[in-house]
């Protein structure tokens, strides 16, 4: 299987120009600032734009002070973009007369397009050939359009920009949403606490230009520092894995917040895996393997964008709260600890070395108690950060004050966050007078605990992502397409299942194909009992069901008439389905049951799940999801994130299970299911039994979907 | 059992003059307003209190135009209440001389008691032993100062006074706190958000008046609508009780934040009920039963403070959300289903009805899109709202606008909120300028969509709480003191529990006890095979960890070899044990098995916890937790609330489990375990073995530990 993006990959030439323009043409501009094709070129005028700027409007001669050309065939030079303050039909025969005159770029606000009815599809899929055919690089329609914050090149029609200009100079954080509302509230959040934004980009229809062209853009763009992002689903799963890979070996963030996730997968589908695999899991999956961090909701969102501003500080899982209280003090580690931080006790010379500078009522294990007594002794704050900043048995310093006692003691904090690189982030209530003082001094502020504390955990999260991301990128790109022999097809029975997996090592266990009672019952003498007998299909998924397996059969005779039995209930229950006689298996037991299986995720492709069997899985969903290919350390991780994972370590005098085995047997699957490439629809092994430490695993029963070739 | 508070119920009507002072004294009264002792008298003057105030302090004749008095003894009278801001040392001597004057109420500042060391503590003790002589209602120490922001009467020495100033008229909003801190933050954050208030008392050391006097007080306090709380831990559990219970059945919401969970009870325990039913548990459950809504934070709890007041307005699970976006409103959807709660489709009738008014792109099912066109169409967001007041298909209106589209079409939703009582909430980015008329009108404004959200679901799910609470305290009243006979001692065995247990309704099945091997073959001849054979001792609680007990015994030999093996194996595992020989019980076996248990809580009492054995408990900690007593039907509840409870209705083609005794079993282990009361220690029935519909349910095992009389 190759991974590769299907959808040609866009000039980065005009994406240039269409996202750092020299020159911008608006066609339809306006006198009327409070209109579309007002409102950029006074976006334009007003907030620092220093390109050339064309309003194009046979009405006029002039617009605030600028020549006014009748028709883009009279400007003066191509413009790098133009943005179409037209309505839907006029919009093609525009982009033509553009492409005529040079133009390699376009913003489309209009809307009327594939989310209007069917015209309006017909009218995408005309601008869509169009795009492909002249390369140009056309943002929209449907969208509000861009801003480039840092050269001011603001053609997004949004209000927030009057409310919330810019920042002075460039801005490392691009925004890239699948929604305009959600950017222009990002946006103005964000400028609220001081994140300077580069690009805002929001995709609108994405007709010509999608989510992952965009990021693909971002990632090798030197200016973006990180990407703030909102999405309800992407088109390109393959040029976005790319894309948030290369952004995660920069070491630059991609914070996502994903909207509309659905419970479920569809229901039309024939494995147990298909339904626990539903998109909401696929998605979070990818993004944890890709290192993108994901945003619970918009405050959060912004938070991480915030907070990441502070890279270039050290960080880790380790935290110690220094607080005014000692009750903020324990509602700041609870919240640390959901988040999932630790909030260890000092050691003993730490906290003697606090004890001289805390009063007697303080705590100084963790949290610290630095008491209200901050307030009058100078040079308390300072000695308890300064030891806490020098400690290494910590890696953040988290401090909760009012607004009124961090002013207080902001001068001795400022001098604090200068001599350590440590991060060090405050909550605090109310609005503090040393903001300004305490943003230059590179120390990150936050106006609720709770807030902070989530923020603070999930941007540690993704601080060890980058190793993991960089060795499953290194494996796709290696990703086995070795053959089994034969490739299997559509019509494939357990049987042939499992002999073809196994040629990939997935293990397997003695057994034989039996077309009468009599082969049955000598199939089981040479095995040896007891057996199980199953009815052999490649139409029946479900045997137990119809009655198609018998279990610990200890003689011939039993065999002989356990064979006789699934057949004839098979066909009772399913008169249609094709029948290949009985399957004679060696019956096994073991630790645990895990069931293990990879489906054909719309638009991520092949992803595996795996679980352990019954209730763990059916009621209370412990699964770990991950994108294939899934080596022997990944399906290791994917064991030991389960919640029942103790059941596979010696639960209850248990002994330990083969984990190792179990590792190889997962991995051997993921190489079948890489081999079958896009033939693959459903895989499932389940159950995969696990016995004992060093008695390794073997698939009892085994499916595979694929399409014909 | 009967469940009082065992400390004396403070004097009200002293308890009144501290809460409701119209007169002040400040002992230790200062000229320097930023010393505790002139922060009070700053506050009394400056922030409209109308009471009178004596400063007292020898050193002046007059502070800030008031007549100075050198001692309490000089007074013209006795005031309400005496404040003390004076140091550790001069706190009881002082208090016996206004104690002598006729002055009734105090409030302590000063630290350097139960805190600070050995010292300490017996100061405290003496504070104490004199409030209960006395009868005076003594506030702290090591507190803040309260303050009554209906009166004025603020001699909390918090700076937050200044900052943000009480509002005009009287408040509805009472403040109780184990923090001065946390009760300053939800003051101010509350503030800024128009919440209005009425007491404000932080607790302190709690020397005199502990957590559950202040709110049995606010109970009865006609003006007192709503208590915000945070609390480290109660001392009185059961006036606890009794007061969040009389708030319920008033309708007066009690919203708590509680902090320093421990994780797990004490590890000194012997049955597995108490591991499982830690602090943190019993704390949730308590609040749970009381109809006391629980805050995740300190923003959570302003935003419950908050949107109780709106409490005047309809409200139910079912919400609408209006947006003027797509991905605002698929983001609100998300995040309130996240909170519990349902965005159910719109009928066709409404949905056709919206549709007159929303434009063609905008969505009409639920999210609802009003889309931008909302800022030029007048009437539209008035036409969509008034329609959704209208729907008895949902019961709240959730709408998110940015401030900008919000102020636009403030004037039409303000018309709706004044047609409809039904609750409309509304979360908005940035400040609108239409607050205020919003805030009159009724509208409920939130400044964040996941704040809103999470609010919204923890308020609704407060609704259905008044019902189930006075029925639990009904039950309570008449909590049943039926003796089972005798009380069992405290070397109590699993055959004598049973016994004891059977009398009260726990189902047993057919069991001997027996002396010898000998004996045991007979009575396992009697009762008939297969059989279990367990050694018998009131010290070994858990006797398969021991070798004490052989399962599925066939016939009378393996009986006397199994009666022989487990008692050698206690011998040798815990030579110490006493020894009753072995008990030989019919080997049972049925749908599921449940582990039924009830530890005693430190501050709460008896509490039960039903969970589903094995993984269930010991993997997923899927158990439920209730305070004593329990009934059939909270039984009932408990068993549907579990996540595992689908392995009781047919799970996997087993048939479904006769809930109905098994409910029955847990409250007669209700019913036993009041009896035993103040004696109880731990009681457990593990299994609980339960059986396909309508055959019952049986106690495989039972553990009582008691104290003796």
């Amino acid at each position: 299987m190759t991974f590769t993006a299907t959808a040609p990959r866009p000039d980065r030439a005009a994406l240039s120009r269409l996202l750092e323009p020299a020159s911008i043409a608006i066609i339809g501009a306006s006198r009327d600032t409070s209109r579309i094709g007002g409102v950029a070129l006074d976006h334009l005028q007003r907030l620092g734009y220093r390109g050339t700027v064309y309003p194009v409007n046979p009405r006029y001669a002039e617009i605030a002070g600028l020549a006014c050309y009748p028709d883009v065939e009279s400007l003066p030079a191509a413009p790098d973009v133009a943005v179409l303050a037209l309505g839907a039909e006029e919009v093609l025969p525009q982009l033509r007369r553009c492409h005529a005159v040079g133009i390699r770029a376009a913003i489309l606000y209009a809307s009327g397009f594939a989310e209007a009815g069917e015209a309006g599809v017909a009218r995408q899929a005309e601008l869509t050939a169009f795009a492909r055919e002249t390369g140009m690089a056309i943002a929209g329609p449907n969208c509000m359009g861009l801003a480039n914050l840092t050269t001011r090149a603001i053609t997004a029609f949004a209000t927030t920009f009057r409310a919330f200009p810019p920042q002075d100079g460039p801005g490392h954080v691009s925004l890239l949403t699948q929604s305009g509302n959600v950017c222009a509230i990002v946006y103005a959040t964000g400028r609220q606490t001081d994140v300077g934004f580069h690009q805002f980009i929001n995709t609108g229809n994405e007709a010509c230009l999608d989510y992952a062209d965009y990021l693909d853009y971002l990632a090798d763009d030197a200016q973006t520092g990180a990407v703030v992002g909102y999405l309800e689903g992407l088109r390109n799963g393959p040029r976005f894995i790319e894309a948030a890979a290369r952004l995660r070996a920069a070491g630059k963030p991609l914070i996502v917040l994903k909207a509309g996730e659905s419970e479920a997968g569809s229901g039309a589908t024939q494995s147990h895996t298909a339904v626990l695999a539903g998109n909401k899991a696929i998605y979070r999956a990818a993004f944890a393997q890709l290192g993108a961090m994901q945003a619970r909701d918009p405050a959060h969102l912004t938070d991480l964008a915030y907070l990441s501003g502070f890279r270039q500080r050290s960080a880790g899982r380790r935290v110690v709260v220094a607080s005014v209280s000692g009750a903020m003090g324990a509602l700041s580690a609870d919240l640390l600890s959901a988040a999932g931080l630790e909030v260890p006790r000092l050691s003993d010379a730490v906290q003697q070395r606090l004890r001289a500078a805390v009063p007697e009522i303080g705590g100084v294990a963790n949290p610290v108690d630095m008491t209200g007594q901050l307030f009058n002794r100078n040079g308390l704050a300072f000695a308890v950060l300064d030891n806490l900043a020098a400690d290494d048995g910590t890696d953040v310093i988290f401090i909760y004050a009012t607004a009124y006692l961090l002013d207080r003691v902001a001068d001795e904090l400022i001098e604090v966050a200068a001599k350590t690189k440590r991060l060090i982030v405050v909550a605090t209530t109310g609005e503090p007078a040393s903001r300004p003082r305490l943003a230059a001094a590179g120390v990150a502020l936050f106006p609720d605990v709770a807030r902070a504390a989530q923020a603070l955990g999930t941007y540690v999260g993704w601080l060890d992502t980058a190793a993991p991301t960089a060795r499953w990128m290194d494996l796709r790109a290696q990703a086995s397409t070795r053959s089994g022999g034969y490739l299997p097809g559509a019509a494939t029975d357990e049987h042939q299942a499992k002999q073809w997996l196994s040629g990939f090592g997935v293990p397997i266990g003695a057994e034989a194909v039996a077309a009468t009672p009599e082969e049955a019952a000598r199939a089981a003498d040479s095995i040896g009992y007891p057996v199980v007998v199953k009815v052999l299909s490649p139409d029946i998924a479900h045997k137990t069901e119809v009655g198609g397996v018998r279990l610990g059969l200890a003689d011939a005779q039993q065999v002989r008439t356990a064979a006789a039995e699934v057949v004839a209930n098979a066909v009772q229950a399913m008169p249609q389905a094709g029948q290949r006689g009985v399957l004679v298996q060696q019956m096994a037991s073991g630790v645990c049951e895990l069931i293990v299986g990879v489906t054909r995720d719309p638009v991520f492709g092949p992803a595996m799940t795996v679980g352990l069997g019954g209730i763990f899985t059916e009621i209370f969903h412990d699964v770990a999801h991950r994108l294939l290919p899934v080596d022997r350390t990944m399906a290791r991780e994917m064991l030991s994130s389960l919640r029942g994972y103790r059941l596979m370590t010696g639960f209850r005098g248990k002994p330990a299970a083969d984990v190792e085995a179990a590792a190889a047997a997962i991995a051997a699957l993921s190489d079948a299911a890489m081999a079958l490439g896009e033939r693959l629809r459903e895989m499932e092994v389940n159950p995969l039994l696990v016995r004992q430490e060093g008695q390794g695993a073997v698939a009892l029963d085994a499916l595979i979907l694929s399409n014909e070739q």
